[in-house]
């Protein structure tokens, strides 16, 4: 499965007013704790890949993220599981892989069409708003669908941001 | 978690006949499809660690077992939790591990006091008995309570079988 996701800082006030004259409809809201993992033997920071345990309002899910496919937005393939959080951590750190970081977040969920939209509220980072499309093929088409509708936000190719908040809470340090 | 275990060949016909005097609690049965993984920065034949998924009549879980910490039984650490097997085996596979061996095998499961016993019929190499004690310490007492309760059995130390069944299947190849 490929997730196509386009990425960018945004206001939620204006956003979530325009949600609604387009009619998007509201999913839920989730608390999300992100443990990231790099690995033993290569560095996910040179690789682009990216493995995770989020945990959701007391459920988890273990999440692995192929390298970046497309230079205008962050798609890549991406594989997720259900699992016990704590256990699967354990397991990781015995197989040798080691904490790289926490990404603590607030996520309003949206749909509209074939989009998901999430609206980040991330611990020291600020706001953001997330378009996701998971589909098998054709990212070009799919990421400029995703423009398409960024257009109604103002938000252009250049504001789209292909840094994790990973990445970028490590520079805020 | 440690997981005191002992294993042993025994002919299920008799043993079953024996559970059945001491008053043994059938629990149910199981076929199994374990799928062993090693790793890509180290060799699990030579660590004597374990990853595995257990494919248990359509439910999936992950196992990690640590290097066995005695000499004659298989003691050691465990981590298990459930995921989805396919995706969960797409993970391992993209973070650099690889398949090293499938076991397949029916396994009988009975219950007598704290223990659980096992009669597995492994594809390929015959029939089996395990005892297992899951504690959090005391390895030397919980081994002797397994070993006392196999003696009716007519099964000794010198019977265990600290070999894993992938390692017995790759030495018949």
């Amino acid at each position: 499965m490929l997730e196509i996701e386009v990425k960018a800082r945004a206001d939620h006030l204006p956003v979530k007013e325009q949600l609604s004259v387009m009619g998007a409809v509201f999913v839920g809201v989730q608390h999300h704790c992100d443990t990231y993992f790099n690995a033993p033997d290569r560095d996910f920071a040179k690789t682009d890949e990216a493995l995770r345990i989020r945990s959701v309002d007391g459920r988890s899910v273990m999440t692995y993220k192929g390298k970046k496919l497309d230079t205008l937005s962050k798609t890549r393939e991406e594989f997720e599981t259900p699992v016990d959080g704590g256990i699967t951590r354990n397991i990781l750190l015995a197989l040798g892989f080691y904490e790289s970081g926490i990404v603590k977040k607030t996520r309003e969920v949206y749909r509209f069409e074939n989009m998901t939209i999430c609206l980040d509220r991330v611990e020291g980072l600020g706001e953001f708003m997330e378009v996701e499309i998971g589909a098998e093929s054709d990212i070009e088409g799919h990421r400029e669908q995703i423009f398409s509708f960024l257009a109604n936000f103002e938000i252009g190719e250049e504001d789209s941001i292909r840094t994790s908040y990973l990445e970028m809470g490590l520079e805020e340090i």
